[in-house]
């Protein structure tokens, strides 16, 4: 037990490593329609090309950002105050809202009168809002009546990135910046497996896909500090990251440090999955200070409200559960609601049986009580909840498989379909749903999972934990899974659930929730190469571009991790010269392949071009002869 | 320059990381049909299931060992002597070969004279061997001529992993052992895209793989210290570490390290690609120590020769250097005959131009002289030299794309074509042949790419540098490429050469081939498993049930790298008797969703089963309705 549970509310600070700007980055904002819709986006500025290699100006990339106001120099941080409540003024001004006098869950009351918790407790003056009577808050809503939200027009900006402005800017500039418009423009046409992602996102297009449930904008009306993200097929892939502590280890102060730097590193969802004491108070002080959207599995909570004994479970003791959280802001319920009495049987014959922790504890229930799951008989009093405060259904997979051995098998496919009717049932209630996934499969079964899910659930989005595709290597699983999510996120997952390299041993640290989302990066951008997502190949030609061009620090700045690749840099070559020097410590500086193909440019370009063009063909005829 | 150049022969000493036992394992030998016929694999005993889940006895589990004498606890190792020359009777047997009184390379001779290097030098007494006069030595030679090799017995015997006599020695043990073969033994079937897998691999299949080319088994004759394994789509994937100096960093010593580190953690191949000072001398030691195949690059050698310039190189100084390193036992040569002048002005319009060594090399020589490639004219010189010492050819792919951007571009695929014609040439002399690959490749064009070399190579192996999926994260390229070699291995590639975390930025260090190890591990198994490789899913369904038991050791154990599972582990739980708990610091002693699971199967013991399947036939309907 190394829990260092000395967190104090009153001196809490941000971790310092979270506010820090990424080297050679600046935060920019594109505005809206309206000042108060302002997008955030990191801008990468580049060197020049070396003279030697013709001098021209390479302009600055821009790339997604999820980091929220801690990297923007301008911003105030203070996560005892919290993010500022940028959606405020979009939920008021649609006056289906109202404010309560206080949480109206009834542990949320108890909590909030408990002076003993005065030390953690984040110090909100805001009160919960829910929907008016008989309204429903949220975007499918909206956007089923034709409606274009803020919330649409952001997040449609958003995943553009500036792509049409920038071509547009750089081809303006000459047949140079026609050069450098069709080298970073150029793309490999995709194969997408039956998406439809446009050229460009329109707002009206995010309606539209929403409105069909075919994407979702996690947005609660008590969590305005968020910064509208969209998960679904024709968008982006996206990836979530899970943090939590639990009863053995780990304190606030800690999760709201892993919140931070996950969502620096690429997080565009944050999962708080905690389980130990003050579940509460944790999540009241991720929720005000998370620009990205929160997920939560309600079920833990309330299993710790009835001393872990799952039998004695109750429809009422989850649904103040799920006021409770509604209130604080949580975005999207992990609801393992296709767990049915009838499948758990199917399960027996399994080699690792039920390894999903919602699941196991429904299971229990069921079995325990011989009666159906209370998740399912009150589903539709649940979408009730949701829709009074625009949380999402994240549809829990109860029966994802453990091992290669269970992949596929009867009781996922079960739980699969269970999953697509109720789907339908909460489209009808117009809340919002994604449908999530395994688990263990190994890689030739992963398209048909996919498809299953497709068709199954009418193409709600799919947010898949990995897969991993084998079980042989725990402490790399965050490997053995991130080759199953390029692929099922190429195939159609919306969102990729990350894995990081303790899973199966331990609780992630900060260095494996970075490990894990960098990972997961790499896999949601394979996925949108493959894809074909419009001008998702801009990134990859500006990194190598400078990697050929010797640009060192652009190279570093371009990646991902820019720190670890100028630290594994530099463990070889420490010297600042190295930085600009025309080759590096793989070959050492008389035998560097780019270095030999710029003189091969070279020649080519006194006139041997010409010579070697005559050679081809003429001698294409040779070549096949022999 | 952090160079450790105070290497001295006399008191070279092995790695210890290198010669620590795995825990809780065995080396075993299985003989074949003769006495010398000792194949190598690791025997992984498991503790019992503990009595409180059925108390049931866990066989050991075989598995595949790359590792060579130095985790066999009755070897004597000393490097300054090297290993044991196995095959060396084999070679003799077959009368084809003679002793040569010395090198008869002018290099070879001229180094063996120098007295300076005589702190530096590997202490080798036994002679050179040469194929007699008009002889082929080649194993395909021998295939085609109908003769099963004692290699190819070796390699058969290894491929199998004693899989049919481990499940018919647990079939033998009454019900408890059925059902254990039946665990253990059940797999998926798989996806193969054409492969030919046969359900066990006899001395004979692997006769016929070689004889048409569809597989080698790389063996010089002047290695004899080598384990033979096998290269071909219907074998298990394998892969390949490239260590090697520079003329910036490292020393004999710390690459000797690196080659049996590499091999401790599962590389089937190591290529040395030094190009340093003392190339000649670091490669004897690495020979001489590696009981797997080793590979090069003549061209780094023969560079060095003419001081760097690569107009200045010749055929003879190249054809005395593939004589230098076949004689030392090189076991295959990465030759870029396909690089031929017509296609390097192709890569002008490359946004990264030629990125390989090899490739840039040959076309700066080519365009500098306005001449065809001396590897392409001279390709059946070459194919003299590599026959009469069994010398495998791996075609290499100079004009590989280093770039997403130019994937699958005109000079990748002309090249390509030009290796099928190659290969046929080869294989006219029966020279066993295989051939490299990409590179810089997203996830949908890899398809393409292994059709394209299934077809024009006519199934000669395809040995692939990952390929890296995205060019967005240097640092992290291991996983980038880790994600497209599964691809690629699933669809029909043979080996991959690994990508270390250093890829772009640096050399790697012992922690950095590990990891790179590792990953392909990874990458190469989980494509065994999709590809249907018989028996490929035992491991994991031993490591899963081991996991669903809390058998925690074993769980370490059965891993590719228990080291790193068991720190992982006790980093949130280190005390020893969390080892065997019922539970993990994922979710506490309360909470743990196997251990739910063992509940829910004792429910169902408990004639609860019934009643659920009850459920499930009245229920079904109602479903479906709902």
């Amino acid at each position: 037990m190394n829990a260092r549970l000395e967190f104090d509310a009153a001196t809490a600070t941000v971790d310092t490593a979270a506010i820090a700007s990424f080297p050679n980055s600046t935060k920019v904002y594109i505005e809206g329609s309206r000042p108060d819709i302002r997008v955030p986006m990191r801008s990468i500025a580049q060197s020049p090309t070396p003279d030697s290699f013709g001098g021209e100006v390479n302009p600055p990339v821009f790339v997604y950002d999820t980091s929220g106001p801690y990297t923007d120099p301008a911003a105030q941080i203070d996560i005892r105050r919290g993010l500022p409540a940028m959606r405020r003024d979009w939920i008021d001004e649609r006056g289906d809202t109202e404010e309560l006098p206080g949480p109206s869950s009834a542990f949320g009351a108890e909590r909030l009168q408990d002076a003993s918790l005065d030390a953690l407790r984040f110090g909100l003056q805001r009160k919960p809002r829910r929907a008016k009577e008989g309204a429903n808050v949220t975007q499918m809503h909206y956007a089923r009546r034709g409606i274009v939200t803020p919330e649409m027009e952001f997040v449609a900006l958003r995943e553009n990135l500036r792509r049409k402005e920038y071509l547009a800017q750089l081809e303006a500039g000459g047949p140079q910046g026609r050069r450098m418009a069709e080298l970073l423009g150029r793309q490999h046409p995709g194969q997408s497996f039956g998406a439809a992602i446009p050229p460009e996102i329109t707002p009206e297009f995010v309606r539209e896909e929403v409105a069909r449930g075919r994407a979702i904008i996690p947005a609660n009306i008590n969590h305005p500090e968020s910064e509208p993200m969209i998960i679904g097929r024709n968008f982006l892939v996206k990836i979530n990251a899970n943090i939590g502590n639990s009863a053995v280890t780990s304190s606030i102060g800690e999760e709201v440090e892993k919140m931070t730097w996950a969502i620096r590193w690429g997080a565009d969802n944050v999962m708080d999955l905690s389980t130990g004491k003050h579940i509460h108070e944790t999540r009241e002080w991720i929720v005000r200070n998370s620009p990205v959207p929160i997920g939560t599995v309600p079920l833990y909570q309330a299993l710790e409200k009835v001393n872990g004994k799952a039998e004695d479970l109750t429809w009422e003791i989850y649904r103040d559960t799920l006021i409770e959280q509604a209130e604080q802001g949580v975005d999207y319920f992990t609801i393992h609601a296709g767990v049915r009495l009838a499948y758990v049987p199917m399960t027996a014959k399994r080699l690792t049986g039920i390894v999903s922790r919602g699941g196991s504890i429904m299971a229990k229930w069921c079995l325990a009580h011989h009666r159906e799951s209370f998740l399912y008989t009150h589903f539709e009093d649940i979408c009730a909840i949701m829709k009074a405060y625009d949380v999402a259904f994240s549809l829990g997979d109860g029966l994802r498989p453990g091992s290669i051995y269970d992949a596929n098998d009867e009781a996922q496919l079960a739980e699969l379909a269970t999953l697509g009717e109720l789907t339908q049932i909460a489209w009808k209630h117009e809340v919002q749903t994604m449908i999530e996934g395994p688990g263990h499969v190994p890689l030739h079964l992963i398209r048909e999972n996919m498809r299953l899910q497709l068709d199954g659930c009418m193409e709600a989005p799919f947010y898949t934990l990995g897969p991993l595709t084998t079980d042989i290597a725990p402490g790399y699983d965050h490997i053995t899974s991130g080759i199953g999510a390029a692929h099922i996120g190429w195939f159609g997952t919306a969102m990729l659930c990350y894995v990081t390299p303790k899973e199966h041993l331990g609780l992630p640290d900060k260095a494996d929730v970075k490990e894990g989302i960098i990972t997961y990066k790499i896999a949601a951008h394979a996925a949108d190469l493959a894809k074909g997502h419009p001008g998702a190949q801009i990134r990859d030609n500006a990194l190598s571009k400078a990697r050929f061009e010797f640009r060192w620090e652009d190279q570093f700045n371009l990646g991902l991790d820019p720190d670890r690749a100028r630290a594994f840099h530099d463990a070889t070559l420490p010297k600042e010269s190295a930085k600009v020097a025309h080759f590096c410590s793989m070959c050492g500086p008389h035998f560097c392949s780019m270095k030999i193909t710029q003189e091969v440019r070279a020649y080519a370009d006194q006139g041997m071009r010409e010579k070697a063009i005559e050679f081809v063909r003429g001698g294409a005829k040779l070549y096949r002869e022999v």
